[in-house]
């Protein structure tokens, strides 16, 4: 049996993916796989998830150059979780142009961003020419 | 508005949750919440969750004595996945009775359990008398 049999992709064919930097321990980002995304994940050593948006294999990176490296890939006692520990290229994981995804933290029954914008996405994302 | 009117609950009323250890960083599980599990989370300072398989709040802990002790509420980018950081009481956070759920680790196409099982979960989940 292959290993990707033995993952348990929900009803729509995907599986969520927590994202995780190496050696920091940050939590970056979470995302969605499927099967041919978990494949290429292993086969590239690069995250590529499932757009749900877009419908469509999503090589992360491709746009911003801030492709994930992967360092390792762990599945949960359930197997319908996956986790990734990859080393994130330019330091930057969300789309804000902050360093990870998780930029809002409840104070006092208010979500309060505490991560600065590293990047402008309009410098992250440009039209080609 | 209320914090939790700024949370993203998906079709089923849910929002995927991140449980990540305080201290060593590692990412204990993932589970889910609707919007009471999140505000109870938020109000007694013990992670609650949304069981989906029993279809009702899951006090986390409450049959194991394993429970969370937040210590962060994040939110992400996109305001659809909660990142909680947590001190996990027993050092048990998985029900196979392991520090965590990720011990399965993907090597050369196969996954490799890496993680020992600290208390056999037949002593954890004792029947009431």
């Amino acid at each position: 049996m292959s290993w990707l049999d033995q993952v348990n992709f929900d009803a729509d064919g995907l599986i969520p993916v927590v994202t995780q930097e190496h050696g920091t321990g940050k939590v970056l980002m979470v995302a969605w796989m499927n099967r041919e995304a978990l494949r290429l994940t292993n086969e590239s050593n690069q995250a590529v998830y499932w757009s749900r948006s877009r419908n469509k294999l999503w090589r992360k990176g491709e746009e911003s150059g801030h492709t994930q490296i992967v360092h390792e890939i762990r599945l949960d006692c359930d197997e319908d979780v996956i986790l990734l520990n990859v080393k994130q290229v330019g330091g930057i994981a969300c789309h804000t142009g902050r360093h990870n995804c998780f930029f809002k933290k409840l104070e006092n029954e208010q979500w309060r961003t505490d991560q600065p914008v590293i990047k402008n996405p309009e410098d992250i994302y440009k039209p080609l020419a």
